[in-house]
């Protein structure tokens, strides 16, 4: 069922869900789910509508035309997606293959609602399974010396493939500033620790000098600081003093692929909102 | 923060989010939190606003009456509620403790919001822990062969003290029919299970006889057929081979008062709509 | 690292753990892990222990020699494996690949020790996936007028491939009673329920018209009786009134796929006892 | 049941196991729990078992005679105690009362096998609760301009009581270094956040200003470093946008009562080895 999503985000005040209920209501909409969040610290308002297109007199463009006045009214950050516009997703990994062969899954199945583009890896080995799915594969690999020209190369290949949305499948490379800022909010990664502990590397390493007894893993946007982006999804699992660090690296992987594939579906759904450090998920 | 809850459920159609927010709107409620459930199964939509109470210009019957139309317009059961009047609760126990004193001091220490009028028990075990909370404890003995005077005494109980809520914290007796009935969606009983798994008695037992590597507790509305009625809250916990019926009980009683506190909670917050043998738990 | 597995069941009594420990004290093993359980109810001793082989002055065949007269006095069920020697294992589907993708992802990354010695299918929908892992695919379709042709075929490729386990991973056919009891406690099954609920065809749905808050799954040995066998594992996740039936049966993907993999981990590594219907887990 | 438990610490090497299966079993030694544990990276080896008292011939101080000879042999870190002797544990907590009342229920209700000598507080809000279970009750403010003569009072109370275990049930204040290393491994606190994130004060309040999407509590031993000590149990429970500050202290309370009643448990039943800043917990 072909829907469209009205997402919002403004400066609270009486009547917002008033004028944008009216609106739909007016033009018939039939909203198949709505949710709402007034945020006390910062004041500000978050609202996603998910609309039947078939429900609406016209197409995307007039909702957007009809609809841009009251969010010039507002003040709003907004918008309007169409599920039948599926988003362009480019997959990064390095040699490790759970969250990849997971994702990939997911995708082949029909659970997750996207395009794949490509997948970009700075080494050869997960190729023949990508290519397997039908899916280009480019190895770009990474000079430790010089990593200026390896991230020209993922930079032009994102930008060739129009991505709108970048997943860094325990990708391994910090990317370079720039690359994080224009794709502000559409690049997401999976830290393999509960954050904000344990940032960096070897973290499963670290949680065991540490004797933790949950190990997490953290689904994030990427900023510029490392690890410290806007946290769309975590979780965690029980280990104890009889476990290794790699039975704590296996337990890992398990949380790792299923909190990515968790928040990048949120992602693909319209349902993460940021808002400063911190987010909105619906 | 003194709120308005305005508890919704009709069929669904178009346009009973733009009648009920342009209602609020236009007596200029401020909305502090807003839940909608759409169900496609069977068409009925459901819908929970708290409103704060100062910002209307009216007071809580002036605000019933306001919206009965919008009300018979849509064919709504409905309700509206005001956090200034606390449930009067009815707790009723047998001889274990760990539930009645994990309600007795989240009431206590303020983070349940509510009245308890009174402790009903078939035992008197439990007497002074009650009566240092400075609450009423009536001792009502069942006798086996002949329960009725037993019950009719809770009856006359329940009504002397106006008990909006009855709560069987672990009461460990059947209510008879007739006050099933009476109070239908109004008691709230804590099973230890993982409901519909082990109805009945000695469920801890059952479980263990079963072998399973995880137990339970259910928190629902009683009706007339045992361990049958709405499901309000569950959860679970681990166990293993090592763990004996002894461990499980114990383990148990911490996922019982926690559920029980929680559904409990949902309850007396009005985040709870019954529709047929299901909740909406807002 | 090699290692050799001591698996015991035995009726209770003292002496047994210093008499297995002397045992392997004298021949210079190094233990490296070691589990016991008495069940008081039920007066059985069980033990588990993991030898370093190249820290004993012989081979398998020698161990299990000078054992024999120890398991022989105190009545033991017993079993030394080898790590060395790999399991076969027979993998059965039908059209749903989330549990056989994840399997045998996780069989090519190394992350289950055995041999996969073919896919056995009703269906001819996951022949490309798994034959792209290199292990043959068998399609066995089954007329559900006449399905003992088709059980046939089935018990003949398992005996042909020497399966020491079959694992159904979504197979949605009940086997027939002679190759449940031919392979007692060596056919794994994921039931996609928090088993003793919902036994049987449409688990999701019998979840959602009872209006529980949590979903799960079971993997248990599969025995005559319909998923009554004993229980190896099981998980569960929250759901609520938002989740459709089609979102809960995405969610118990991701329990199920996990669930199993644990189970046949436990199983693979020899830490399973069955004693009647219930299991030891070490 | 009276048992005694002899818990090991000491450098892993063949034989120990054997060694002391061999002592118990020639004693007639009626076991009920044993756990080993080798730890490979540093080379230890950790063993608690539990006896049943009445099968042994003599008392626990011929059982500690009989045994020095072996530990010395293995140069171990050793001691047997006897569940006949309750352990002495003192109390400390402030203002807030969940984690205290939760124990003392748990007490009360013959949970927790030890004594409970006395509550100390800097404030006087409990003493009423205290006192109904009949346990001394000391009031011992703290100024904030001069702490020492406070701690002094404390540790004067400590040592008059022979306290065995000191538990911190959100005592909310730092104890001096010397009181720290006079009861190294023996004092009990519960952080309310999921360390090592969210060190120090106010850790909900950090908690909400990174967004994340978990918070837990830590039990912990109290080290001279600020929550830092070895962890005995940590957990965590969900938080999403729509939870408030005031909601997370709210959800936090809950999981810090578990978690504390958990890891004084597991100290009461000599369960916890500590070694460096790492525990096995059995």
């Amino acid at each position: 069922m072909r829907t469209f999503r009205l997402v919002i985000a403004c400066p609270d005040r009486v009547g917002i869900v008033a004028k944008v209920s009216n609106f739909l209501a007016s033009h018939n909409g039939w909203i198949t789910e709505a949710s709402h969040h007034s945020d006390n610290l910062s004041g500000w308002f978050f609202m996603r509508h998910e609309i039947r297109a078939d429900s609406l007199p016209f197409g995307i463009e007039a909702l957007r035309e009809e609809f841009a006045p009251i969010a010039q009214e507002f003040s709003m950050n907004w918008r309007i997606t169409d599920t039948a516009q599926k988003k362009r997703v480019v997959l990064m990994a390095s040699r490790e293959s759970h969250c990849l062969a997971d994702l990939l899954h997911r995708w082949h199945s029909d659970e997750l609602d996207c395009e794949i583009s490509c997948v970009i890896s700075n080494h050869n080995d997960l190729r023949s399974m990508v290519e397997w799915h039908g899916i280009p594969y480019y190895h770009v690999p990474v000079d430790p010396q010089n990593k200026q020209p390896a991230f020209a190369e993922v930079s032009r290949l994102v930008k060739q493939h129009e991505a709108e949305v970048v997943v860094l499948a325990r990708y391994m490379q910090i990317l370079p500033p720039d690359l994080c800022s224009e794709y502000a909010h559409k690049v997401i990664n999976i830290h393999h620790s509960f954050l904000p502990s344990f940032v960096g590397a070897k973290p499963y390493h670290q949680a065991s000098m540490r004797g933790v007894k949950l190990i997490g893993a953290t689904c994030h946007y990427v900023t510029e600081e490392l690890d410290a982006g806007p946290i769309i999804e975590q979780d965690v699992v029980r280990v104890s003093h009889s476990d290794s660090i790699e039975d704590m690296v296996r337990f890992g992987r398990d949380v790792e692929k299923m909190v990515l594939a968790r928040g990048l579906r949120y992602h693909l759904e319209d349902r993460v909102l940021v808002h400063g450090n911190k987010t909105v998920v619906f």
